[in-house]
Formats: C-alpha cells, structure tokens, sequence
C-alpha cells in the first residue's frame, strides 16, 4: 500500500515530498527547504499550507493512518489470512527496502514522541487504530467459528505489543536471523493456543 | 543500581557527567560542551579522554552495560524470583521518574542504532548480554526442577522481544493503564505454559 502513489490535491503532493524528504534525511536532519527540494512548486507554497516541519510531519502521519484506517474498513473476510498479513507484515523473513526505510522511519518519530505530546497523541492514536483492527479480525474469526472465543483485547494487546518489540529489534540489530524465526514461531503457537487453531 | 554512584576515576567522572547530559537534553540535542558544563573539572579534560560526543556516548552505554554484566555473573540462586525481577523492571505498574527517563534515553539510543553501525554494535552486544543472562535464569530453573524443560532460546527471545516492546509502548503512549495490565498477563499466562509453572 502506497498512500503517495497518487496525490489528489497541492496538499497532498506536499505531504507526498514531506514523506520522499523523511525518508531521505530522517526526521532530526529534516528541514522545510529539504521538504520544498522535493516538491515540483515552491518552497512558499508548501510554507502556505503548512505552518511548519511538524505540522507538515504530523499531517504525513495522519495521513498516512487514515490509509490504513480505509483499508481496515468493510469488515473482516477472511481472517485467519488478514491476521497472518498482519503479523507478516512485521516478521517476514526477507524485507524490500522501502518497507525496511518506512519501519525505521516510524520509529525515529515514535521515539520522538517521547518528548512531544502532538506526536504522542498521534502514536496513542495509531495504535488504538490497529488495535481495533486486530480485534476486528479476532472477532471475525471467533464469529465465523474459524477461531475459540477469548478474551480478544488481552491477545490483540500482546501481539501488538510484540509487534512492535521485532520493529524494534529489526531495525537495531546486526543479525536477526538469531531470534526472528524463534520469536515469529513462538506468536504462532501462543495464537494456536489463544484461538484454538 | 546505579552504575555513576561512585566513580572510581576521571574516565568515569566524565561518564556521569555524560549521563547526566544525555538525560537532560537527549542525545539529538547533546554537545560535548553540554557534558563539559556537568563536569566538575574543565571541559578540555573531556576532550582530552574522549574525541567526540559519540565516542563518549558508546563509552557510556559500554559502562552501563558492564555494570548490568557484572549483576548478572555469578550463578542465578533464586531463578523464578530473577524473571519475575527481569519483568517487572520493565512492566511494573508505576515507575520512578529517573526509571523512565533511563528507558526513553536507551530508546532514542536504539533509534539511532539504524542509521549508526557503531550503536547497531553496541545493541547487538546489549541484546546479547540479556539474552544470555534469561537464558541463565530459565536453566537454572530446569536445572533446579523449578521449571520444566523448553526451549529456553525460543522463550528467552520471545520474552525479551515483548519487554522492548512494552519499553516502547510505554514511552509513546498516552496511556499504558488501557493495555499494559493485561499485556503482563498474558506474558505470566506464556511463561506458565513454556515453564510448567
């Protein structure tokens, strides 16, 4: 899913060049004239819509949510397959490079949501957004009989959590073929068990 | 533990004014004059032992490493009372101020890890040195009859993979209370499993 792939306004060109500019400088390095040097126009016309660097990244993040959150929607197929996309998503054993650039990204930011409440506030956001999708999919599966009823916040809350510990270690370590394939294994057995699969 | 309470050398007087700093300003915002200010003696002194913020830095969290090391050496006497220490230093339910900032200062470090060889070294090293240490804890447990036997690699990656997760979590969200009561559960529930506890 590329939410840039086709900008529909001026606005969303800019958040488009902010994003290209992200992942090119990472976030502490990233200027508004580095924003602008990837944009087509002006550099005043990106200083017309947005105020600043991190009211430009702020809205990259929202919009980039709000892709995920349209893909989330119309209800829950086939869920023992939405549920390995989510979890593959994170642990697939080999990685392109833009989807490696786009991980290491969202953690530079979410790092930096500990000293700023805007961007905490998005983080808290994003992941009451995939919560809820996590949940949906549980419940879909349990609804259907393809998963056995559970408590499905407590499971959705510990396979996002360990989610976002392989993001973590992924991006900072030197060889994750030591414990990837290990972890991976033990998350399909705790939902084998936790789902009755 | 602290590991700056008594600095036993010039090199480690240095180390503790660097902590100070990096816990004041981060590691964004962090100048060698910056650590000089919460240097006693005289800035050059610091310029003199290390070249450059980063080497001081890698030597500070080579310090701080050490220090849990030398903790961890030395047999494991009580294992189910370490895992449960081994958890609850990062799930517990409060947590002292200086506890936190230590957590948000190794995160922004590990963050940096993906742009920086040199930190992806050192938490490679830090991951190996934890790794290392769960999997002391769960042998000595099998060993004693305490727990019964697994696969103590799979588990030990499995839990340190959901702590980073929590220490991630926890630092970027608005409000732990929603998830992280239930995520400790659910971990208990998975070493009760893995362990016949």
């Amino acid at each position: 899913m590329d939410p840039f792939e086709e900008p529909a306004s001026t606005r969303e060109e800019i958040l488009a060049a902010a994003y290209q500019a992200l992942c090119e400088h990472g976030y502490a390095d990233l200027t508004m004239e580095k924003i602008g040097a990837e944009f087509d126009k002006s550099v005043s016309l990106v200083y017309h819509h947005y105020d600043d660097k991190d009211d430009l990244v702020l809205s990259c993040l929202e919009f980039i949510l709000e892709a995920f959150e349209e893909d989330f929607t119309g209800g829950v197929a086939a869920p023992e397959q939405r549920l390995e996309e989510f979890v593959g998503w994170v642990c697939a054993p080999s990685m392109e490079e833009d989807h490696r650039e786009f991980m290491q990204l969202l953690l530079e930011l979410r790092t930096h949501a500990g000293q700023d409440a805007e961007y905490r506030d998005h983080f808290t956001r994003s992941d009451d957004v995939f919560h809820a999708h996590l949940v949906d999919i549980l419940e879909a599966g349990i609804e259907s009989g393809t998963f056995e009823a559970c408590d499905v916040d407590s499971v959705a809350s510990t396979v996002q959590t360990l989610l976002v510990g392989v993001m973590l270690r992924r991006s900072t370590h030197d060889d994750e073929t030591d414990w990837l394939p290990a972890v991976r294994t033990e998350l399909e057995r705790y939902l084998d068990r936790s789902l009755g699969r």
